[in-house]
């Protein structure tokens, strides 16, 4: 099996680096990621910059590793899947992201996007990511081992092609995993703030502050799963028409326009 | 009424320019966008670097416009509502977007993620998007003129706190529009290509061709309508959770993970 893998951290992340010796126990990895860390990128592309790519090879200097792309997790998989590798991937993974991508952060998370983006082709693809408390080490061995787990048994089900999947670790310095929970996405509001300061020459900027917590998330979600100690999967879709309205919008007088 | 005015071209681009004129004929219109241009930055927020902000004035040196972020259009949506409005808007509106948002081009689009992130907090947003062929000058004052009538239209249906909506107008370079279509979201995939290249250092580098075309898509979406010259209007969610298939894979044996 061929697995392309990516990330948004950067391809010098560990969390790609853990989940790279692991996938290896299932196929052949090449990896194409960002070469540096595109944390909430979003499902942003490069349109007014060049993209420069670069070999990059494990640290003993001889194995091939993959590509690093000065561009976004997006801008990777298009590249990957369009110019750099020689066969198309049988499976597309995208981790292991440092903190989790759960709730409305599935939008702001530019690890899901790569993966979104391997489903515009039609890739199975998979995101992983693993939730942490404030100043803990992460155990990115025992992560990757649950994200293999999760992606064998997605796979012994025979996915169809372009089948997407969003997953979960919970905070492992909390305890062992109490499972799998396959939940929808919850799409509830965060609670944030921002830290606004005066820079030396008078003028106002903001930072935007790491506590950023959803305050009522649905019980039965991904978000809450989550923060009772379970693995979450969450199969995704791209479609963002809400189907539930659009036949009574049709219905409306629209005049000229 | 008072409408927040965003977009992802920047504060001072035309498109945004002659949709204020338009939606200070409905109300009052405070305006938070980009410094800078920001295509393509899809819901991309800004985590790692301050946020600036500057007071933004008409030409005439005197007349308040609003605020310029040197961010992302997800930035701009958070900032206004958490920090720099003086009273939460009765309506937000992002545009007028130089080239359509059709298709999946509504997840790269930082046009879109403006509004979809004023619908996280249960604002009405609407985003709008103007299609228009190589090398045309842009009729926006006409293009504005059209944005405003749909959004009267849909204001009159008072739609419930947090409705989202996409609205695309044709290339009025062709003539004039056929009407309007309440269409879902195209899902198929774009052709694209990337330009590689060898920089003076030996470095390869890609550039993304403008080349980006739908070559395949569903007669009946926003993508065929807006191809066939009626402005479109799709009503958006943002619950990427794949419900066709959830509860099939709740019956899957996860192991312990």
């Amino acid at each position: 099996m061929r697995i392309l893998l990516s990330n948004d951290d950067g391809i010098y992340a560990p969390g790609i680096r853990a989940l790279r010796k692991e996938l290896q126990k299932l196929g052949e990895v090449v990896v194409v990621a960002p070469a540096t860390e595109q944390s909430a990128a979003g499902h942003s592309v490069t349109l007014l910059n060049p993209l420069l790519v670069t070999e990059v090879y494990e640290d003993d200097g001889q194995t091939f590793l993959g590509w690093a792309v000065e561009g976004r997790p997006a801008d990777c998989m298009k590249l990957a899947l369009l110019e750099l590798l020689p066969e198309p991937p049988d499976l597309v993974v995208s981790g292991l992201n440092a903190g989790s991508n759960a709730g409305i952060n599935v939008l702001y998370s530019g690890t899901v996007a790569a993966a979104v983006e391997a489903a515009f082709y039609h890739y199975t693809a998979i995101a992983v990511s693993l939730e942490y408390t404030k100043n803990a080490r992460l155990d990115w061995p025992t992560a990757a081992d649950h994200a293999r787990k999760v992606i064998e048994t997605i796979l012994s089900h025979q996915p169809a092609k372009g089948s997407l999947f969003n997953v979960n670790i919970p905070p492992l310095e909390r305890g062992p995993v109490k499972g799998v929970k396959v939940m929808p996405q919850n799409v509830s509001v965060y609670e944030e703030k921002f830290d606004r300061r005066v820079n030396p020459r008078g003028r106002t900027y903001f930072w935007t502050s790491p506590d950023f917590r959803c305050i009522t998330p649905h019980p039965d979600t991904d978000v809450t799963a989550l923060a009772d100690g379970y693995i979450t999967v969450t199969p995704l879709q791209f479609d963002l028409t809400n189907h539930q309205v659009i036949q009574h919008m049709q219905t409306w007088a629209w005049g000229e326009g």
